[in-house]
């Protein structure tokens, strides 16, 4: 086993061999992907980093990692300082920070695999400033030195029936066909592999916790599609679903069939797809329309039957929930559970509804202090008791028919007044976004700070988004729709909430060394009938049905709107969560949902 | 005089001599102003528009002119719809509707010292997805037909002392120096007015209600400057506060000047400069640098004798308010009054005061439904009488310590219950801005939803943002700071606000053909201590007082918090104003200001 100085000296060694001033290693796949599969943790090899989101930069002389608020603590845990420059983002962006420091009239390498046309341009401008280039590689450098790199996942790709889809796939090829008609194009690459999921309704299983398979597909104005996947990955069944319309082609037949559009329009998404596609289209002569990815909109608006699916997997979900919930209760303050045997214990309580394909994500299991790290990834050197104090639990589900997300705090023993004037101030900015009708038009930007202000006005934040996108049986972080400020990094922040999306809503405060809190729901975008309004409006339908500890409220707080919202939320918790538990835990849950 | 279907008619003729099959009309000059010249009036020439920001395009067989949500009223009363076709912007960008209507491979012509770089670059990709080209005019065709185009001003410059300025021309091009050198620059071209005015600690009279003169400058690594401006303008005092560190240069030689850069490093701003100046300085060699007007943020972070100069202004242009509010109460209800003669008697107490240099901005005076276009202008034409009802007046003066912008409600008779419940709303929203606290880094864009949700709550909106930046005895409007949705026209909205910025705080609420509420003051973003903070945070300093009628007001619908800042903002305002005013207008001023 190489150390990671060891493999950042041999990264050196390699770069100096290939001619390279420098090197970027984003945490992403060919599919600029958020969660990538094993082959594909360039990142991680190199830095020892095991957050979900960052970049790092190799200099001869120095080397840094970039990463955002919710890593802070995290990057310092796990990457070595004597090697590594921390970074913090969107403070100083990876291009800003190469500008200042890449070598007068260096060559900066970069492999036009693994980054978007738009990063590209960018990232080229910056170091032009400086009189530095930016250098596509033939081959990745990290992987010239990665001797036992895990290949990428044989996994088979199932069918996903239109009964939970909502809508046939060869409906979503006529609607991208008409779009590519709109645009007089010919036909559009799309890389995303939800994207690819949701347009031709399969399935996978080679990314952890995301049902996507790895795949490449070209769209076409006249509704047939190419789809482009390594053949033993597809069962009958799935070439029998695909039918005669999408013609299957090996994977690595992506990059050649790129060259065949010479004369002809392609769309493909600047920000979504990767360089090396660009390259591809140009050099074979096509005319390339650089525009938004045309699955991210429609897979984002969620159609009844999908909104009837999550309904159903938030109730199993929920029950699941509410079973550990009692059982934390009653077992952390006895000692001897961990954060690992508590995930475990989750994970039971979900598989034993008969019903889970995957942990939508690895849980966040957080006992004290690591409650404070927001994304913290607890191992086997991580694991920590649970012990006197707060337990953060930030978890989900891959169902057939929904992706859940849901995070709750679990006092044990008596919380302090702190923690609970901390924990109300977290649920009123909460109930700021449940209550919050706006009109059509309004960006998630724009009401984000609804659920700070409670903090605020005390001198206290968080340090990251209060809601992302999430997916349908998909990703459990979806675009374009977003809760979070401007210039939080990730951007979309101009994409107006449509009805029909599902968010994430999940304001916290972490108090570094000591505790976190973060209490979360989903949350869907429905259409809102007002009196006299002027115009049309929306607000949110909460998803997600699980009591909120009332132990850690502290009533005065609350405003009597606030009061009245919880109540009702907790009377619809037991409503439709009571019926899928047994004698005892729905008893546990009639006294957690007493009206405060 | 011609119709403006002539000149229509006229300008078609001349874009086929021209050989284009188009032409953008903006309205702005060569410094990309918001509020130009009589010479550069070229939109309101073109389509009798009047308001202060649009475009126009012209087609051989159509013609758009594009207006935001302020002027969807007024853009109807004002242009012919047999002739131009009314495009609302943000939701249609004049480049999308261009990519859609410009005729395939047509050339549609611009300005290339009307427009920036930004814009160009953006526009020229719009259109090549369409196979239509933008190209460059030696001539502006309108310019060309425009037989009796008014002269550029010839107004004398004046000097802004230091003891108002805060700080020495020289100290400003030093920091300019520093700035340059960071960026290892050579020089900077400025072409914003109030840039210029306040790099050099000048003032002009070349611009109506804006204290800015015509010029373009040069900023030098070694501190020193060329400004170019026409030497009549300038007065022996001027030049002597110039110095011999500024070179003065005929206006005309400035083009011919950005030629005389070839290998050095020159910024310029691609938001804020026109296209013409990159072209220029390109075809001569330069190395352009495309970075944001250093003196934008620099201007906009005023320092302790410009917020000074500034209390002071608005304790002088308070008082002439509060005599005006008196007046028209007692003699509007008498009848006989009129916008006009209301906007006139204004102007007059402002003249009182001994300081006024000019208005700040034509002032918005609208009776009932005129109150209900947010940027009504006045005309003998539309003049109307100040009748039952309500009357809006939106106005501001320019004293040489501070710019001033103020909006009140007047009722006329007894007000509905429904105006006083809009203007409670309207209320609640500017105390919301005038009350949050929020951490150092937040944008404008953040907050704007706090003043807009108690209409929100009953599906009403206000279609402009909530605050703009101010400057100091400058543009009324000024940049980088500002309080908008983030998707609202003119962007910026990506820039903290800092300590030291001037903004307007203004929530309005326009019921189409019946009324308009709009309720604005001056705020001052402010360090704010917070016990127990975990991060330094900022705040809002009221600079503007003058009392909130209190006949519009619902008290009911007025938190605890809400009437308690309301009553110490009329206690302040009684304390900083009566002693300014006559026996009579001070007890008037006590009532208004008494405890609600």
């Amino acid at each position: 086993m190489s150390t990671h100085a060891d493999r950042l000296a041999a990264l050196r060694t390699q770069l100096a061999a290939q001619q390279l001033d420098g090197f970027v290693v984003p945490l992403t796949d060919e599919h600029l992907s958020e969660y990538v599969g094993d082959y594909a943790q360039r990142l991680g090899w190199l830095t020892g980093f095991q957050g979900s989101a960052g970049n790092a930069v190799v200099l001869p002389e120095q080397a840094a990692i970039f990463t955002d608020g919710r890593y802070t603590l995290q990057v310092r845990e796990q990457v070595d300082a004597a090697h590594w420059r921390y970074v913090a983002v969107p403070q100083t962006s990876l291009t800003d920070w190469l500008g200042q420091h890449a070598p007068d009239g260096g060559r900066i390498g970069y492999d036009p695999w693994l980054h978007s046309r738009a990063w590209v341009d960018e990232a080229r401008k910056a170091l032009a400033e400086r009189g530095a280039e930016l250098v596509a590689v033939d081959v990745n450098p990290i992987d010239a030195i990665w001797r036992d790199r895990p290949v990428p996942s044989a996994a088979t790709l199932a069918v996903q029936p239109d009964a939970v889809a909502g809508k046939s796939a060869a409906e979503k090829r006529g609607d991208i066909a008409e779009w590519l008609s709109e645009r007089r194009a010919d036909a559009v690459v799309l890389t995303a592999l939800d994207s690819i999921a949701w347009a031709f309704n399969v399935r996978g299983a080679d990314v952890p916790r995301t049902p996507v398979a790895l795949a490449c597909a070209i769209l076409h104005a006249d509704a047939t599609a190419d789809l482009f996947v390594a053949p033993k990955k597809l069962t009958d069944a799935v070439r029998q679903h695909l039918g005669n319309a999408v013609r299957v082609h090996d994977r690595t037949a992506f990059a050649g069939a790129l060259g065949q559009f010479a004369g002809k329009r392609v769309a493909a998404d600047p920000g979504g797809a990767v360089a090396a596609i660009f390259d591809a289209l140009e050099a074979g002569g096509a005319k390339v329309i650089g525009v938004r990815d045309p699955a991210l909109l429609a897979k984002a608006i969620k159609n009844d039957v999908e909104i009837a699916g999550h309904r159903a997997a938030q109730v199993r979900d929920g029950a699941a929930m509410v079973r550990f919930l009692r059982w934390i209760e009653g077992e952390a303050p006895k000692g001897g559970q961990t954060e690992l045997s508590a995930a475990a214990k989750l994970e039971e309580f979900r598989k034993a509804t008969g019903a889970l394909k995957d942990l939508s994500f690895d849980s966040i299991s957080g006992a004290g202090a690591h409650g404070a790290i927001p994304h913290y990834h607890v191992t086997e050197e991580s694991n920590a008791p649970i012990e006197p104090g707060l337990f953060l639990i930030d978890s989900g589900g891959q169902y057939v028919d929904g992706t859940t997300d849901i995070t709750r705090v679990v006092p044990v023993g008596p919380p302090t007044d702190e923690m609970r004037n901390r924990f109300t101030r977290v649920l009123k900015g909460m109930i700021a976004i449940s209550r919050v009708v706006f009109p059509e038009g309004t960006v998630g930007g724009q009401i984000d700070v609804l659920a700070r202000q409670p903090l605020w006005e005390i001198g206290l934040d968080y340090p990251h988004g209060t809601g992302h996108g999430v997916g349908a049986f998909l990703s459990v972080h979806e675009g374009p729709q977003r809760i979070a400020a401007p210039n939080y990094p990730g951007g979309g922040p101009t994409e107006p909430l449509r009805a029909g999306m599902f968010l994430s809503n999940e304001p916290g405060y972490y108090k570094a060394g000591e505790y976190g809190i973060r209490i979360e729901n989903l949350i869907l975008v429905e259409q809102r009938r007002i009196d006299g309004a002027e115009q049309p409006m929306l607000g949110f339908e909460t998803l997600t049905f699980v009591p909120i500890e009332r132990d850690l409220i502290e009533p005065d707080l609350l405003t009597a709107d606030e009061r009245e919202w919880l109540n009702a939320y907790h009377a619809e918790t037991l409503r439709r969560i009571a019926p899928e538990l047994g004698a005892d835990d729905r008893a546990w849950l009639e006294a957690k949902c007493a009206p405060l």
